[in-house]
């Protein structure tokens, strides 16, 4: 396929915050051209949006169900190839079926859906279609998460032992959705953002994060959720005992009330040789500790550093690679996926290195059993 | 009381950790010189230590008991004011309860006691004698962990929400107690160390730390207390949800089987309006966080530290203090009310700002209540 | 102009390391789409590049003279607004300044040429065309940089009394041009790269920094070139003293020896009231630091930061940016002004902030005069 | 010798800086005891600091001269050993000398003496006398510093190349010496201080660093010396460039009109193959640069550090040692040559690691040095 893949985009309008993340994440590498989209269901701004992302006004379009519609009876030579579904929670499921359902590829933004049964109606659909399905679990897209992912699993650290992933952000430390600031609204109120507040906003990336890397599954939790700010509709604090599949336990925490943070998700490992610790905000470094020598410090794409991990930087070392580049690199193993695509031959998610529907899947059975397991007097709580 | 005061030692032998830091520590300030010590039941080590330290011969003795019966009946001016206690966890008690018995102040080495109902003897003892006990609880000797507990208190964070406190260590990831290591054998011995392995020995540092700083109690905990390193006798490892009597909820981690990490205790307080983050290893620096304002990093001796910090500094800002210096701040604080003491008149330890009875006492029903829960399939197992 | 703008590119083949980054840089924002270029000297690898671009081979060329003489011949809505010249320093001159006589903007890669003449030269002809040229000093590019400079301009450090800015990297601590490393042979030939080997190099972007953040100009150097790695042609190391015109005094360094560093670009200023430190490498973090308060850590995108800071950040805060967004902040810049341009309306590309052509200008004065010092046993040699 | 060493102090008052700083690291260790001193000229200070001290008052003197006739007319089992000498810079000479020739060993404060003569009249005297002299450059005594110089003794790094140290300070950015503070007036007074202000307090610590750790001479400097602050008398802020005797060069700054900066001495040493980062403000981490493999951090007292530095730790990894520690270092090894001295066998200080006569000699002849270079319009002053 001699030519940029096709995008087209559902959400994503001129207030929204995720929408221009994509749109700049998928357009860095010169392999995708956004050619159509369903912006915003506020009337005229979806128009408004298409005008300044300099659109084909006959392409830009009202609603999703409109889009797809439309976009299916374009000539192959000009409908798009895939689609970006990037409205709040509740809204994630609808497009992505329908998408699915006409033919299209889908990334989605995480959480894939509003429930857990939504989340299994899409991987049943991706099964059965064959279709590529992608999350943007973003912050696995860093390389130095790729690095970690790999030395955990060449053995550097032996056996892993103990795992404390931490998610703190400040932002929701008063009742901002009370001043009608839009992105604390609708991740506050339970029918826009499903079951969970803090624990599905962000304990979902810190659990996807410590699976990623380690490559082990969490089994069971001790959870307790907080509402901490008075007035406020879900969860804002979590903590977590935890235990992996291997033996290994550790702790989890996402909170959003934690004053003075920004975003910052981070992460320590501990085998039996050694261990690693990762910060989302310095992302281009990262602290290996070992048994009996001194702690060394690893940078992003220095000749040391993995193929694996290389394959997924774009500038030379000394030059920071951020949050875009990370989100990039999940449209970059999408689009290599999309390009090797065939109808009736199924490709592997885990081949391309991005998150797909069963990273959804598990996702919300997280959410679920976590909120399970705070409400419960028991102390551990099991997770499929 | 123009003089120095006279100390004597139980513990401290040639071979001893703890010792020469105690004595390293109450040398600093030229308030206290060590006249006579029972530094070891090995024969003929006592002899040895007391010429290694230029003792007079006559006073080095081969037990304790030796030693408070010769010291008691010397005459005033020559005789002990206090005798430091440095022996492993399980001669905690006896010297402790027979210099408090022979009339004389004590200092002695966290955990006060083998077990809570020593720690309440010795609480008898001291309420009984009016004499002066201290407990090196060290980490709270730092000049900046001053400051956040008046910082704290000043409610410049507003309510404590949040409450993270960290002790990893790494020096026991493997069975060192196999291979004949001193400091490994007697804290992995469950007749030496008492019934909490990392639990006893740095949990409750860390427990001490928080309810310091925060001036909260814990109330509430949900453990899981692990043995990681085969063949190992008592826990190496604990992570626990913890309550405060605030309302506050956090997360203690304390384990010894962090490979790579040194003495990593660290601890991270979130308000309603900001917050802090201090570490032990780095102990001259504390970062606060805001709200609405930048991150700001205060250190020690700086013109902005408070004077309830500057009490506890020795040198100019920028002239890095360290554990020694923090361990010499409860023997300065420790030495100022036994010069205040005089009989009869009851002393607050508050007052001096040095751990003491009742923090022994609390450190080992923390203990005690942690392995509780630990045992236990119920979530939250209170704490008195 | 509702449309992208369209770009050309001269250089930045396949082998090419900065015309990559050019293009991602340019491809961010979704304002730019690249249409054609002339890509590479080598027989077919312009082609080649074109193809792996996805570009309309019709307008791939061989040389740039036939680009410019071909793109100035298509009708409007169709031919090129401005070009990017990525080539080698000896390559800059000639495609800009028949870019500017073709009546195309410019973006060209720094250094703007080989030596003094030509940047005069291209000064003039900017100057007679009214066209555009734009430079990338892309270190200015970064938020934290725009708010250090609206920092100093705002006086909140006071005057400023010293200046120390440091651009230490290793990569050229071995004879690596021996070896056929193609970035490293081109930097150490002086028929390819200048006068300057790391003083051109690098040592431009450290005066540039700190002369921009300032405001302030350097007008007199005491300077050491050193060439420390045995059969090198250029020099490879660089420290100078260095005078401003309101009388503070700093130092420059520059070397490409320093082994283990990668590409540590750092800024410290002092005034009368306060100073700050920055790094390139973790660029999303400024540390203020006052005479009578405690240091502040700034961080890009907080609610703290300047408007014209946040005019040139993506993400909000906590979500990195990086050395491609600093890179794309001079492209979104730059084509502002070219959606301004109007022909013979004088544009001030100080009103919009990126590096032009007096920068250019400035630059190699700069090298030259350094590179006289250094051979000088005078003291002192004026910069002009 | 089996006894504590006796010291007597000339300086050292209630108001003063430096001398509790000696005093405290004097007695960390418990093998000095402080007898005797004379410790300030103001009627009455030297008996309230006696007092303080609870010193005998029969050996509190008025004078140094006073003190060194009746120390030395007292029985061998009573008077001192050595004497430090803790005076303002213009009275060093005068007790030094005076104790050398009745007999004394002496530690004085570094600069040795007022000017470069009076260091060389010293120098005969110690030869003369076969006494020993030991000059507190602190900074030297920190044991990363000597893992440092051990490091490039062996050839870690290679042939070293580059050596950048420098000595921020901001306490003078004011002109704080018409406040009547003691501390910075008689620093910035030429009849006290000497003929250089920054660079003889600080500039000196520098240079000692750079030359004790990679054991190569300064050879020539190229130096500039401003007065920031107006009014002041002396040199508040140099910068020279530097060449030492193995064909390595560098940078070095000494300033205390860096506004916000505590104490904040630090050096980058760049070889062929790596090189290493040390800053006195966190003195237990060093980082290890390398051409091919990650950064290192190296901290104090890991098994992995050498037995040459292991001797000057006091504690166990991971809890930090600070100032006072490292001036301990100098009074330890000292206190080891003061033990092993026979009278009339020279012993060499280089042998115990701590500095002596002939480093006070170079120091004074570095400021020397680089006051005449600063006055000069040619670039290089070769400096003996």
């Amino acid at each position: 396929m001699k030519r940029k893949l096709r995008m087209g985009m559902v959400g994503g309008g001129l207030t929204s915050f995720i929408g221009p993340v994509h749109r700049k994440a998928a357009g860095i590498d010169g392999e995708i051209e956004l050619v159509c989209g369903a912006f915003s269901i506020v009337p005229g701004e979806s128009k408004a949006t298409g005008d300044a992302l300099y659109l084909n006004p006959n392409r830009v379009y009202e609603t999703y169900q409109e889009m797809f519609e439309a976009e299916k009876k374009l000539p192959a030579d000009q409908r798009i190839d895939f689609v970006s579904v990037v409205t709040p929670n509740h809204v994630h499921f609808g497009p992505s079926k329908m998408a699915l359902e006409s033919g299209f590829h889908v990334v989605v933004e995480k959480p894939i859906s509003f429930n857990l049964d939504e989340a299994k109606e899409l991987q049943q659909l991706v099964s059965k279609t064959g279709l590529l399905l992608g999350l943007t679990h973003t912050y696995t897209g860093y390389p130095l998460v790729k690095e970690a992912r790999k030395m955990v699993a060449d053995g550097k650290f032996g056996k892993i032992r103990k795992v404390f992933v931490e998610y703190p952000q400040g932002w929701l430390s008063t009742l901002l959705e009370g001043t009608g600031n839009l992105q604390a609204s609708w991740r506050t109120d339970p029918k826009q953002s499903g079951m969970g507040g803090a624990i599905g906003d962000i304990g979902t990336h810190a659990a996807n994060l410590a699976e990623y890397i380690t490559g082990l599954k969490i089994t069971e939790v001790c959870a307790m959720l907080n509402t901490v700010v008075p007035g406020r509709l879900l969860d804002d604090d979590s903590s977590m005992l935890i235990k992996f599949d291997n033996g290994a336990s550790g702790v989890l925490m996402a909170t959003q009330v934690a004053a003075g943070e920004e975003n910052n998700l981070n992460i320590r490992i501990y085998g039996e040789k050694g261990g690693l610790e990762w910060k989302q905000e310095e992302p281009n470094s990262m602290i290996l500790k070992w048994l009996d020598r001194p702690k060394e410090i690893i940078r992003t794409g220095m000749g040391y550093i993995s193929q694996d991990a290389k394959n997924f930087t774009r500038t030379p070392a000394g030059h920071p690679e951020g949050y875009l580049e990370a989100f990039a690199n999940i449209y970059r193993a999408f689009t290599k996926a999309v390009r090797d695509y065939k109808p009736g031959v199924k490709l592997n998610t885990k081949d391309y290195d991005f998150p797909g529907v069963d990273d959804g899947v598990h996702g919300m059975s997280f959410v679920q059993t976590v909120v399970e397991s705070s409400k419960s007097n028991q102390k551990w709580t099991k997770l499929d």
